[in-house]
């Protein structure tokens, strides 16, 4: 299942995306065939996900030149669709590098410029590849695993935000694929709730056994509760021992993803500006009055309220163990520094 | 408005309860005449928060009488009535306390009974004052403040959770009669929500200016994140240099609260048995399999999630800094423990 879920797929005359503000009540695919249609599901988060974004705005250039070949546009005019799609999602970097990747073939016509948005999908899923089976290797050898795992992640890291597989999430597929998962706790993750209306909908098509807590329940899971004491009143996990996690305590987040997913709890730190996938429904420090509520409290609190919603914040390095990239895995807690390996 | 807010008030003949489960939307009151409707009240969390419910079961030792006298009960039925009440919510120590306390006066009448039960009640609103005060005294002696402060509460701890006024929101209520109040940040509280339901209304109540959060932002407000760089991007706190906060970090919780008020992320540890709040919707350990989902997934989650509930967790001693009782403020991280001050 994990390999054919694509959240971004290239239809040979449109783009098709699943439609994530729908999951997990519908599965339903938007049909791209026109700029507007693309800007505004980068905006409504029809697709979300940096590298997925990445993915949609790399095709997108070709949706700009068959929609201007439908309609007569200059080159000028092509050129700016293609800009609007680049601007969609200003703190989705991704999006940037990718239509600026496809762009340095755009002379060369229709075909160069789908052969170059494939090549980005296609490196997308080759990249989380990686990162799944370096993850993987070195979690493995961290932990010393003689049985399978319980691991945590926090917001949606899976094929859903990729071009495929999955990021951080592409780990844990790893993981379960060598038969080391027990269980996966998934962050429910709010404001939006990734967690729980997405990671766990992929989680049920892998099969992969996993519980939803609230955000806060992950420093339930901190290593300084395995002591004894604790392990009696797990229940039906009592004779489980080992208890590892990827990822975080409390919101700080994982601790361990990929580089190129800032996740929230775990991503840049953008506070003071309306971003992401926060931007659209929680505009920061500017609180809807009068009759409307941001979505931290709109599912069942009262019409007065304000939201605040700070999108992102930094996770503070001593908190990092690892960063998984598609190079191998940088060891931060022991000094080591992305410039010492990568490119 | 806060000193007539009562969730338990007694009308003469009977009960009156404020229903939570139903606000904000709705704000009724459940009448109670019987020990069924109040056992029901205190299982369902019509009525919650321990000093609250512990009032409730001091006028449930009334109610037992007068329904026993309507119904002829022999005293033994009505002692079995109220050990029903009694039992009614086994984590909520101050329920049995002030049962047990109201029965010492069982054998005089029902006018006794009363006048015990009142005493509970007005000595919990005295004590909650106490707290309010103290609790206010000591963060303006600890922060020197100049202008007013920004708070950040978990749950409720109001007037709903107590006979009266609360305790955390206590002393935010007292620093607001002092013109001490720019604005408090409330945690959601997942996954109940109390504090966008429970702890919002009653700011709007009041007219204290206000923020619902996820409770993962609750680290934004972090004292380490208070330097110059997140200062300048605050908008339209920028201005604002000093910026403090009553409680917690993450989801570790208030760290300033009523002694006797465990919540969320700070109360006692009880993991692994299935707990107070908690305990109706989110069996530990128990998910519902086959058609139902925890609250923790319900409201967008895919039908199939499982939810993990850790009911309460231990917040580290080193993370608190005081504890605000009604005899005073001990100042925990200073080395100051319980036995040293209080009786």
């Amino acid at each position: 299942m994990s390999q054919e879920l694509r959240a971004v797929d290239w239809t040979g005359s449109g783009l098709a995306l699943i439609d994530q503000t729908l999951l997990p009540q519908r599965n339903k695919t938007v049909a791209v065939h026109d700029v507007d249609t693309l800007v505004d599901a980068i905006q409504r988060l029809v697709v979300r996900g940096a590298p997925a974004i990445g993915a949609a705005g790399a095709y997108g250039v070709a949706i700009a030149l068959i929609e201007g070949e439908r309609k007569g546009w200059t080159e000028a005019e092509v050129r700016a669709a293609v800009a609007r799609v680049r601007e969609a999602r200003p703190t989705a970097v991704n999006l940037m590098v990718c239509v600026d990747r496809v762009m340095t073939r755009f002379d060369e016509g229709l075909d160069a410029v789908l052969e170059e948005a494939a090549a980005v999908q296609r490196e997308d899923v080759a990249a989380n590849r990686a990162m799944g089976s370096f993850g993987a290797d070195w979690l493995i050898q961290k932990v010393g695993v003689d049985r399978p795992l319980r691991l945590l992640t926090h917001c949606n890291t899976g094929a859903l935000a990729t071009a495929g597989w999955g990021t951080a999430l592409g780990v844990i597929r790893e993981l379960h694929a060598r038969g080391l998962v027990e269980v996966v706790y998934a962050d429910e993750t709010r404001p939006l709730l990734q967690g729980s209306r997405l990671t766990a909908w992929e989680l049920v098509q892998e099969g992969i056994p996993h519980y939803v807590q609230a955000d806060g329940a992950a420093a339930w899971h901190h290593p300084a509760r395995r002591g004894r004491r604790g392990h009696r009143r797990r229940g039906p996990h009592r004779r489980q021992r080992r208890h590892r996690e990827q990822g975080g305590h409390g919101r700080r987040g994982p601790r361990l993803r990929g580089r190129r997913h800032p996740v929230p709890g775990g991503g840049p730190d953008h506070h003071g500006r309306p971003l992401d996938e926060d931007r659209r429904q929680h505009p920061h420090r500017t609180p809807r009055r009068g009759g409307g509520v941001g979505v931290v409290g709109s599912a069942y609190g009262s019409r007065r309220i304000e939201g605040h919603n700070p999108a992102f914040d930094i996770t503070p390095g001593r908190l990092v163990t690892g960063l998984v990239t598609e190079q191998g895995v940088l060891e931060i807690s022991a000094g080591e520094l992305p410039g010492d390996r990568l490119k």
